[in-house]
C-alpha cells in the first residue's frame, strides 16, 4: 500500500476522473461512437492527433482502433496518407489552440474530412472548426505559447503536479470506454477476434 | 453524464486503480524514488523501455523526468547515449516477458546498470534480472509470443475489454505520483521551475 | 568548391556507388521490381524494416511508395496492421544478421509473406530465409553484436570512416531508382499524379 | 550491373551529387565545421532538424554526432531538452520554407541557439534568420504549400523523379563528408572510439 504523496496524487487523480464520468456529455460521446462506426463501415480513414502527452494517449487509442479493423493512422509517424472527403481526423488537444493540431485540423477540414475534437475548451480555434467537440475536462490553464515544437525547444511544459497531467489521464481511461463500447456496437467479441486471427492468419 | 457500457468501462478502470493504490508496496516504491533521486544527483542517464502501449506510458514518463532536469532517454528513439555503470534503466512489461525489453534490459544490465522493473509478474525474466522491481497489477494473461514486433505482424494483441488496458492505465497513473513525490523530494516547486525557466531561458 | 578530407570522402562515396551500379544484378531487381508491381495491383501490404540508418532509408522509400499509391507500414511505428499471406516484406541489412529484423522477417514468412532482403551478404540468416534477395555492395565488416539496441546501449556502431556508410548511402541511390522504374512501370507520370490530386483531392 | 531506368536514375543522381562537390562553398563548410568543433568542445547541445525525407537525412547525421560524442537530439523526438543560449541548431529544408522548420528555427535564435540553415534558397525566409548558411543544391521547385503536415494530409509531395529527391541525397553525402573531417579534427580515429569503448564499457 503505497502512502503518502504519491497516494494523495493518485487518488486526486481517480477522484478527478470519476468526477469526469458525470461531466461528459452523453451526446458528445455518442456523436463520436457513431461517426466512428460510420467511419468503420465505410472503410474510411481515421487519422488521430495530439501533441505530447496528448499525442501519446491519442497513439494508444490508435492502436486499439487498429486492432477492430479501422484503417487508422497517426500525425508525426512516416506513413499518413491523403486525407479526402468524409475521412475522420480526432484531434486531441487540452487547450484547443495547440498550433501544429489547428493547422492539421483545417488542413483536412478543407478537404471535407469531419473532425472531432477531444479538448477542454469548446470556444477554442480547434473546437470551432470541428463537426463534433468532446469535452474532457482537466485542463485548467492554457499554455501561452501554442505552438508545440516552440514550447519544447523553450522548455515550456503544463505544469508538473497531478493536475497538469489530468486532461491527458481523463482522456485514456475516456478513450478506453469508447474502446469498450465500440466493440459491443461493432458486436465484435474478444473470442471473435482471437478466433478470427487463429483461423485466418495463423 | 456518460451512461451505459463506457460508464460501466470507465468506472472499472477507476476501481481497479483505486484498488492497486493498496496493492502496490511502499517499500517498493520507495526504492525506485531513492534511485531516481540519487540518480538525478549523480547526472545518471536514465533510459526508459517498453513495447507497444507500455512504451507509451513510458514516454509520457520520461517527458516528465526531462522536465525536472534529469538525462533521460526512450528506447526505439534515434538518439540513444551508451548506457554505462550506475546508470538506470526503467523497463515496463506487464508480462515481463516481452523479449524486445528483457534482451535490452540485460545488455544495460552487463555494463552494470541498474534495472527498475515495473512488472505484474515478480518472477518473470525481467524481474529476475532487474535491480528493483515494482509490481503493479492489470496482466492477468501472458500473451504467448514475446516478441512485440512478431505480435504487431501476426496481429496478436492483448485483450480489449478494459481488462487489457489495465496495466498501462495503472502505471500511467502510479507514475504520475511518482512525478509528485519526486518533486517533493527534489524541493522543486512549479514556481521554482518557472522562475528558472524565466530567468535564465526566455 | 569543397575541398580536402570532406571532398575525398564525398568523392569515395560517389565512386562507390558508381562501381555498385555495375555490381548489382539486373535480375535480383527485376526480381524485386516485379514482385512490387504485383503488389500494387493486388493491394498487397508492404511493410519495410531496417534498424538504424538502415531504417531510415527504408523509411524514406516507404514515403515514395506510399506516395504512388502503395499499401506501406514501416516497422516500429505506431501502427502496423497484420501482415497476411501473400503480403510483402522489404528488410534491410547490410550484415544480414540484425535480430530484430531477422526476427519480425521470420515471423512475416511464417504467415506466408513473401520477403525481399536487401544486404551485402547473400548467405546471411535474413538473405537464408527471403524469397528475393537483392545483393547491395557496402558492409564489409560484421558487427559482432547482431542485436540493434543491445549495439545501441553499448554503444556500438558501424565505422564512422565514409566506409561505414557506404552500404546505407547504396541502398539509398538505389532505391530511389527503383522509384524512378516502378513510375515507369506503373505508367505514371509526374503529370499524372498531381492531377489525380488535384482533381479528386484539393 | 543494372541497366534501363534504374540505372539513368541512380547515374543521374551521381552526376548531380559529383558536380555538387565542386558547388558546395568550402568557406561554408568551414564555417559549419568549425561551429560544430566549438559545440563539441563546450558540451554545447545539438538539436537537428528536418521535416519528411530531409528529417531522415537529418536523423542520420545525427546518429554520427552522437558516436562521436556531441550532445544531439532531433526534433520530433519525444526527448527535446530546452534549447540555451550558444546552442546549435541544424535546420535542413530544400526550400526554406517549411513552416514547421522556420518556426522551431525562429523560437531557438529567440533564446540565443546558433542557427546553421541547409537549404538550396540563401534568400528563403530559413536562410534569412540564419547565423551560418550551407547552399545544397538540388531543390528545384519549390512546393506552394509551407505546412509539412498539411503537405501529409492534401497528399502534396516533392517530385517523385530522381530529380525529386535530388537535394536529400546530396544532403546526406555532404553529411556523410562532415563526419569524416569533424572526426579528423577532433583528432579521432576509428580505432580510438573502439578501444574507448572497449576499456571503459565492455
Amino acid at each position: 500500500m503505497v502512502s503518502g504523496i504519491i497516494r494523495e496524487a493518485m487518488v486526486e487523480i481517480i477522484n478527478f476522473v470519476s468526477k469526469a464520468i458525470d461531466m461528459i456529455s452523453d451526446k458528445e460521446k455518442d456523436n463520436m461512437i457513431e461517426t466512428l462506426i460510420d467511419a468503420y463501415k465505410r472503410g474510411a480513414r481515421v487519422l488521430v492527433m495530439g501533441a505530447g502527452r496528448s499525442g501519446l494517449v491519442g497513439k494508444a487509442f490508435a492502436m486499439r482502433l487498429l486492432h477492430m479493423g479501422f484503417q487508422v493512422y497517426v500525425l508525426g509517424e512516416t506513413i499518413i496518407p491523403r486525407i479526402r472527403k468524409d475521412d475522420i481526423v480526432i484531434a486531441i488537444s487540452g487547450s484547443g489552440r495547440t498550433k501544429l493540431i489547428v493547422t492539421a485540423a483545417e488542413a483536412a477540414k478543407a478537404v471535407g474530412a469531419k473532425i472531432i475534437a477531444i479538448t477542454s475548451y469548446p470556444d477554442s480555434p480547434l473546437a470551432e472548426l470541428s463537426d463534433i467537440i468532446v469535452r474532457i475536462p482537466g485542463r485548467t490553464k492554457i499554455a501561452e505559447e501554442e505552438d508545440y515544437f516552440t514550447r519544447q525547444i523553450l522548455g515550456i511544459h503544463e505544469s508538473l503536479a497531478p493536475l497538469g497531467t489530468l486532461f491527458e489521464d481523463t482522456v485514456m481511461v475516456f478513450l478506453d470506454g469508447v474502446v469498450a463500447e465500440l466493440m459491443n456496437k461493432l458486436g465484435k467479441t474478444e473470442e471473435d477476434l482471437r478466433n478470427e486471427h487463429a483461423n485466418i492468419e495463423l
